[in-house]
């Protein structure tokens, strides 16, 4: 598909702020998770991403549904049950995260060794 | 290769620190542009990401020199001359973080709609 109507580098353009609900730091972890996962409990994910609070995962989870990252399903059972997933859509942005995922954990070694000559030099 | 090491769900590891660097609003404009224009100056970077501050860019290169992604080359000329350009890791880390880019700029009209569509549930 051809595009010219957006430019991410535009600081006022719309696309930005969906650049950064994606690559957000709780945005990545949430797309990684529900990739992984397949549908979870707010309860789980909070539980699966270190460091979130409620609220930002709460806030985070409403921008990427507002996006269309996410899909929101509540059960009206008592209870009240609410699930999270991907979209279609949120499958291929949760690919593309994972796969930075995927790059840090497999040359963790080579990141490591650029930081710690890095901080050899400014000694 | 083999990971048991990093875990990017773990707030304490430091592993989230450089899943942050890479995915951060400027971080992730950084590596875009480099992964386009190969070789920039700090002017010519300030000038093509809309609304960065100098303070800004230069914090965020220098977090992602220090994670291995960008290399920074001092000229020894009058007036200095510093160039900033991806190292092999930050390409391949640019390129996971360029799909992303790809994917909203080609699929925008299916994010549009399903902004639209949240914001008349919720009226």
């Amino acid at each position: 598909m051809e595009s010219a109507v957006v430019d991410v580098f535009d600081a006022k353009c719309p696309s930005r702020a969906v650049m950064e609900h994606l690559s957000s730091r709780w945005g990545v972890l949430i797309q990684i998770m529900l990739l992984r996962e397949g549908t979870m409990r707010f309860s789980e994910l909070r539980r699966a991403i270190g460091g979130v609070s409620e609220k930002m995962l709460a806030q985070t989870l409403q921008a990427l549904e507002r996006d269309g990252i996410v899909r929101r399903v509540v059960h009206p059972v008592i209870p009240p049950h609410v699930d999270y997933s991907l979209t279609d859509l949120g499958g291929d942005a949760a690919k593309a995260v994972n796969a930075l995922f995927e790059l840090i954990d497999n040359r963790w070694d080579e990141f490591e060794k650029a930081q710690m000559s890095y901080d050899e030099r400014k000694k």
